[in-house]
């Protein structure tokens, strides 16, 4: 039975997470602190990682088939990479109780609502779809931590066919994470990642790509410095996640790429004219914009 | 008078820094905390500037006139924007004592090197150009720290005029102050920090630049996270130093720049085919190479 959605009430007796990495794990983590959660089963093909989450009490049990561990679930969470998400669907689909509450993390959602839909069919209002914005290069049960939600935020997909308790349910599941939630649509959500996530985690892997296949590999990276390790943490980033990701939302990350291919052609011209004034002015619009978001002037 | 070169054993006795702001001013605390130095005269543009500089004990005196500041220094660093080279050059060589260094600490060295022979002339030998990996968002004689240069690079780029005594001078004022010192020609060091710098600024600004553009360019950053921050951590560099770098660099830069959208379009081609194996490929073989370096692997 899941609560009502107020921050921090819900409450869950069996929880199935999918796929025990930093969020599967982080999710558990955080759940269990809250006192939000009954028993937590975790389901993951990797026995080393799954050994690590029950030695870190992540999960109070192991199950290698999806089927049996929703079997009694009031809540799965599938937090496993993206292309996954379609099979996964179509293995706890006939074990899945009528009233469980059934969620993922993907950092996508257009494809996953595709995936859940051909899958639930008619249970299709069972998926509330759910992506939280939190992360790091780290991977892993070991990498998960209680805390790791606390005052991110979450963007719910919600369905049409999803009734408003159920949505009211998952969102209170993240916030009793220590998360903010917020709703916007499939599409909307997959163009706004495109730009704000998905297209530099591809800028970073590009441009380390591109260094690392020089001959004077060693020079570049001999003399990279602070700027370069920030510009391109993101590259260190889980390649098997971000291939599902870039996959999954090509559509609107192409468009994005194609736009800023267009701004950097576009910046090519001042800077080969040397045009000092025209950069200047673009580099000062662009600190003080982003000055302005770290001081939280920009909301949702 | 300089001393030998060895680490650390390097004394100067009059210091005269020109642009006290984030490196001048931690080269200035570096040296005094090794007791490395005598007096250090300022010079700046910025009466406030300055102020912080003789408050936090930087500099023991200011100067706003730079002939008068070297006048009887042994070592001159010149630490502004690489813009105001050229004027400073012409300004500071008719009080420069025939014995003093003369060294700066410029992002770019070809430019540098061109604006020196122009207003030294027969007289360049005592020009050693530097330039110390090291640097910060954060700009000003308030962001300045005596340990910014430990354990960072610093990168010699000696003319064929420099007395072998002098280029060793120079590195061991550097090494002083903490900092390991290498030597490369100009031009090679230009195409290198192009790569490994400039192209990464010039990267991150686009990418802010074009959010901050667009209509919903609240909801954009609304949900930009923490690898958007890391990634344009490099935006809120100082704009008028980096259209300095940019301009006087613009060939190398857009040599990169060119080299980077091609990179680009051919990463475009797998994205759009949802071709997730070659997109995986490029990610670890990124993934790996970005570690390796973080591990120490590579050395100039």
């Amino acid at each position: 039975m899941t609560a009502p959605a107020a921050a921090g009430r819900a409450r869950f007796e069996r929880v199935a997470v999918i796929g025990v990495g930093l969020i599967g794990g982080s999710f558990a983590l955080a759940l269990k602190a809250r006192g939000a959660c009954g028993t937590i089963v975790g389901v993951g093909r990797d026995p080393g990682n799954m050994r690590v989450a029950r030695e870190r009490g992540i999960v109070d049990a192991v199950e290698t088939d999806p089927g049996a561990a929703v079997r009694g679930a009031d809540l799965v969470l599938v937090a496993t990479p993206v292309a996954q998400f379609p099979a996964l669907f179509e293995r706890i689909v006939p074990s899945l109780s009528s009233t469980a509450l059934l969620m993922d993390a993907g950092s996508t959602k257009q494809d996953v609502v595709a995936a859940a839909r051909s899958a639930l069919g008619a249970r299709v209002g069972q998926f509330v779809p759910a992506h939280p914005i939190a992360g790091a290069e780290h991977s892993g049960a070991a990498a998960a931590k209680a805390d790791l939600f606390a005052g991110k935020r979450v963007v719910l997909a919600p369905l049409p066919e999803n009734p408003p308790a159920s949505v009211d349910a998952v969102a209170g599941a993240w916030e009793a994470c220590g998360a903010r939630t917020f709703r916007m649509g499939a599409a909307e959500h997959d163009a706004v990642f495109a730009a704000v996530s998905h297209l530099p985690h591809l800028l970073a892997y590009a441009l380390v790509h591109e260094y690392a296949g020089r001959p004077n590999s060693g020079q570049l990276f001999g003399y990279a410095a602070g700027g370069f390790r920030d510009f391109t943490r993101i590259a260190s980033s889980h390649p098997e996640m971000w291939r599902d990701i870039c996959t999954a939302n090509r559509v609107a990350l192409v468009a994005e790429l194609d736009r800023y291919v267009d701004k950097l052609r576009a910046l090519r011209k001042p800077l080969l004219a040397g045009d000092g004034a025209a950069l200047e002015t673009v580099f000062r619009e662009a600190r003080s914009a982003r000055n302005r978001w770290l001081a939280g002037e920009f909301e949702p």
